[in-house]
């Protein structure tokens, strides 16, 4: 692609930022905003306007966007129950895509993006920055160098407390609240499985089999609102679906075991508990620190917390993925510690340079579908369901694609 | 009971070390003494003797103990494997019972214990001693006290680098090498499910309804066995049936979840990682925190780990157990940061006062069958299995009793 004409949709919280700060800073261009709101929309066109660029087309209407002669490239920032939808049409109309992460609701939704996207060969990236965090490439990085053996078992959390959002939900037209309200499951599992997977080659060489879910009963939410917003006469009546802690067991064709922690909705502290175990060596984000099977750390078995905790701070120079070595170097820049600007400096320069994306519509697919297989499971009991293999069989084979 | 007078079966390094440095310095009274190898039998007689007692019966049968007329009161601490058959026959002879902790190898040992004590009710104590940590003691009191609020989430583990005493359990004559050997599943859920229960009053209230388990593949005592032991030729020859990551999730009856990972046989630090989550609150062991639902407490959200990781120590003074402040005030004593200590002092003075035991035989049967049915869960490739309600639905009306 020679030159990225951008239409950008979806501009609540999530989207102004990405547009402000990362794509506009890329000096990417933008010839099209939309949001289902108008004044999130001509908010959105305001901010391109002042990075210097041309005002570009408005709409409420994301098809005018996709229709819109002068984009090339779709950027999925909306509310999650339409990111499939988009998706679809905007490849069917042979735009590249990157897609904002979600759950998906259904199988269906995996497989249709599977199959549109096979059929087109549009570039496709799905936007799931934690993939480019900092400790999670390095964990990647030790784990490619094998200095945690034979990796066996990982775990990881989407552990942020959501109520505030969620019970101003109204307010904010913020869509959590419609699926705290209806749905109970592994809602958001892509910021802790993302990294987990390319710690796993799912997908290359490996893939999940099958999966269990279990939610404790919701609380957390009517507790806040007890205390937060009594005078909330709709909120008060409602009982919320979804529970408050979902713990999803995944078992891998290698035997190695995933624990993914969805916890939005009691007080606690933001963590991802990224957490990767092997046979020589460990990395936990509990701790933030890097085990290993050496008579040094083996002194500090029982008080390593006190003695040990944050070292990995430590490993920084040696392990630092390349790319964020080279980050470093360029100067970290825009939100969330720098994911968000590497994976759009992924996306752009695959799409320039016509290059395979590192985070595809099988990782898609297969990460989204968590979501619809947990919400199964959890719907009978923990039953234990069926991970799809979206790649036909293909992850036998498939590679690993470089990070930018 | 009037007066005290213990056979004690079981030294090795646990049985000696309970022996020594927590039932003979309480002073009491030590009439026999046995193990399966005479020598340690002997030396167990040695350290009676040590202590200024009488030279007490020696044998290699436990039968022997239990039919000596001076013997009223059986310490188990023997292999897993013997546990339940010494204390069917203990209780039978009308004795009294502290048994050590390990899982069952069948629900027919759970349902035995429950039956005999039923018909004896002879005194029986479970020896959890992890039910009398500090920490966890302190997270009951708080929770008692409604700083957590309505509790719906609880998670620990037994992560404990076991590989030496494994890899060398036929020099050591250890038994957890011939369970490694031949069995998947939580192979030790009491440390932490122990005080799990206890904060979600199981068996008092609340029971454990369903259970589902999955185990990673083993590859960590085979990597150790190459690097450590490779001239070890029965060893190299071995698969081992157990899975290095064992996670156990538990649905109770008033929708809380537990979750419990084993994970003993991959490098890392010692842990139970012990957790509470309420509406209100939550502890954890990973951080040694606490986290309440204030504004100053939720001003640190992202900045958690770095800023307030150890603060449990800031609320010792106001929220330790009524337990351990007094036993601060006495002074710590015993293995294991007292924990030994609390439980056999809370053993013995039980009996005096012919007082309930704390963690009785529905609370043994219960938490040792989640032992046999993860093994049945793993074996179905993580069916949820049930729990069975060993107290014949007395679980509604059931009341704490004191730990002392």
């Amino acid at each position: 692609m020679e030159k990225i004409r951008i239409g950008f949709i979806g501009l609540g919280c999530r989207g102004c930022g990405l547009l402000k700060d990362v794509v506009l800073k890329q000096n990417e261009q933008v010839a099209a905003v939309c949001d289902v709101y108008e004044d999130r929309a001509q908010k959105g066109a305001d901010l391109v306007e002042e990075a210097g660029q041309k005002r570009p087309a408005v709409s409420t209407d994301y098809r005018d966007v996709i229709r819109n002669g002068a984009v090339n490239t779709i950027i999925i920032a909306t509310a999650w129950e339409s990111h499939v939808e988009i998706a679809l049409e905007a490849m069917r109309a042979g735009k590249a895509v990157a897609m904002e992460v979600g759950g998906a609701y259904g199988l269906k939704d995996c497989w249709d993006l599977v199959e549109v996207w096979e059929k087109t060969r549009t570039p496709f990236l799905f936007l799931e920055n934690c993939c480019f965090g900092r400790r999670e490439m390095m964990a990647l990085n030790m784990v490619r160098k094998g200095l945690f053996g034979d990796v066996v078992h990982c775990a990881g959390g989407y552990q942020h407390d959501l109520r505030e959002e969620i019970a101003f939900g109204r307010e904010n037209r913020h869509y959590r609240l419609r699926n705290y309200l209806n749905r109970n499951c592994e809602n958001y599992p892509t910021h802790d499985l993302g990294p987990i997977a390319r710690v796993l080659n799912i997908n290359r060489g490996n893939r999940m089999l099958t999966l269990s879910s279990t939610a404790s009963r919701a609380a957390g939410l009517r507790d806040y609102i007890r205390e937060n917003k009594s005078d909330d006469a709709f909120l008060k009546e409602q009982t919320f679906a979804q529970g408050d802690v979902v713990t999803t067991v995944i078992k891998c064709a290698h035997g190695e075991t995933i624990v993914l922690t969805l916890d939005t909705t009691l007080p606690r502290y933001y963590s991802r508990n990224f957490t990767v175990r092997g046979t020589k060596g460990m990395y936990e984000e509990a701790t933030d620190s890097v085990f290993l099977d050496r008579p040094e750390d083996r002194a500090h078995d029982f008080d390593w917390r006190k003695t040990c905790a944050g070292n990995a701070e430590q490993y920084q120079e040696e392990y630092d993925h390349p790319v964020w070595k080279r980050y470093l170097k360029e100067g970290v820049q825009g939100g969330h510690d720098g994911m968000d600007w590497l994976e759009f400096q992924t996306f752009f320069d695959c799409l320039r340079k016509d290059a395979p994306m590192p985070v595809d519509v099988y990782d898609a697919a297969s990460w989204m579908a968590v979501t619809a297989l947990s919400e199964m499971s959890i719907a009978r009991g923990g039953a234990v369901v069926d991970v799809p293999d979206f790649t036909g069989g293909r992850w036998h084979e498939r590679k690993e694609e470089d990070m930018r």
